[in-house]
């Protein structure tokens, strides 16, 4: 399982991801799902991963070496991609051709064709902007109504985010919620756990802002898991008891 | 969609549930998902369903009219079954027994044969217990460990119960607990809805304690919904801001 959470306020883009893999209870281990394309200046761009792993790796595969655009005939890259659009359509081509060649096999033997992404980040002159890439290859973006988008085991830590984001909210505030709703995931299901990545972009900076892995038992988010517990705890101790009969 | 919790805490039980059913987001109804059989001082059981419908209205009947046992020759309903382990069997074999009849049409046009159930409640001289019945028909039963059981849409609300529902914590408390987490899960599923249902009971009672239906802008749970929003909000802007670079 996995969890990964994109929220894009108008201060700029965070990205959570956790890196825990598992294939059955007993096969657990540790991959990166949040992958970092950055050239200051030209781009910096997060694509996080939910589903199969031999997919979202192939998928990354592809957007390092590229695949042909049928339109233009040219190879094309994350590297090379002239929008956050193109990125996203990009990466959706990656997804296309991953279930070309291994798509049958995996349905065949009941595998399923799992794969869903988010696509965040700023690219030359164009806007800073994040999506959700589906199995299908098609993707929908977060906008000022809706800004988060979330990927993997998402229900858990999506109350937290309904009550409390929107395109206001300061960029680092968003990045504390996010990490709230990490822990909330991480507590309720197995498959989502430490180390965590979190990447920050600040709008326009076309560059990281932080880039950081919290391991387990780092003092900031220990003590953010104890300060949420126990406030949840005073918050529903101070509402007053039910008065029905 | 439905949710339900059932808590059982040392103090006593209390099982609550939404009233929503829909075949669609345009085919919205109103349906009791809580249904009571009580004779004081014979037997307070409480049935609280999840899943198709159809299947779960079959149960229900199954359960009033009587399914003869095989291994004894009697009809047996929930009002003559002599303790709540021989109620969760009842129970079971309704389940197995419109699956018998249905499940077959069901699963040929992939509807599939959905269906949940928590039994909780109290059966003359034997114990206050809480069961979660599968459509298969077998059953798991709560414990002390784990005091409480979800049935439908059950991720949204569950951190809450995660962090604060122990066997200890007292009965009304637990109450106002999974008043909180049918909350979360109305802000976040669509398809969770008001009126709620709640019923409470105190151990060897043998009777209800409180039995409730909350309506729509009720002033106690709307208030409790306000304060846990404010409680929430005032909770994250508590806790540091993320230290990283």
């Amino acid at each position: 399982m996995t969890y990964c959470v994109g929220i894009l306020v108008k201060e700029g883009l965070t990205m959570i991801a956790d890196t825990r893999t598992n294939a059955g209870l007993d096969n657990v281990s540790q991959y990166k799902k949040l992958h970092i394309f950055e050239k200051p200046g030209d781009r910096m761009i997060a694509v996080a991963t939910a589903g199969n792993l031999a997919i979202t790796q192939a998928v990354l595969s592809f957007l390092n070496e590229g695949i042909e655009n049928k339109d233009t005939g040219q190879m094309e890259t994350i590297w090379t991609t002239p929008s956050m659009f193109k990125t996203a359509q990009l990466v959706g081509r990656a997804v296309r051709e991953v279930y070309r060649i291994d798509g049958e096999a995996l349905e065949q033997s009941n595998a399923g064709f799992e794969v869903t992404m988010l696509v965040g980040g700023q690219v030359a002159k164009g806007r800073l902007r994040l999506f959700m890439v589906y199995r299908q290859g098609n993707f929908i973006e977060a906008t000022e109504d809706t800004p988060f988008l979330q990927i993997g085991e998402h229900k858990y830590g999506k109350p937290v985010l309904d009550r409390a984001i929107t395109f206001a909210t300061d960029l680092i505030e968003a990045t504390k919620l996010g990490l709230i709703s990490m822990d909330s995931t991480m507590r309720s299901n197995l498959g989502v756990g430490m180390p965590i990545d979190l990447v920050t972009v600040k709008r326009d900076a076309i560059a990281h802002d932080i880039l950081h892995r919290i391991e387990a038992g780092e003092p900031y988010f220990h003590d953010l898991r104890e300060r949420w517990s126990a406030a949840l705890r005073a918050a529903y101790r101070a509402i007053p008891i039910p008065p029905y009969k």
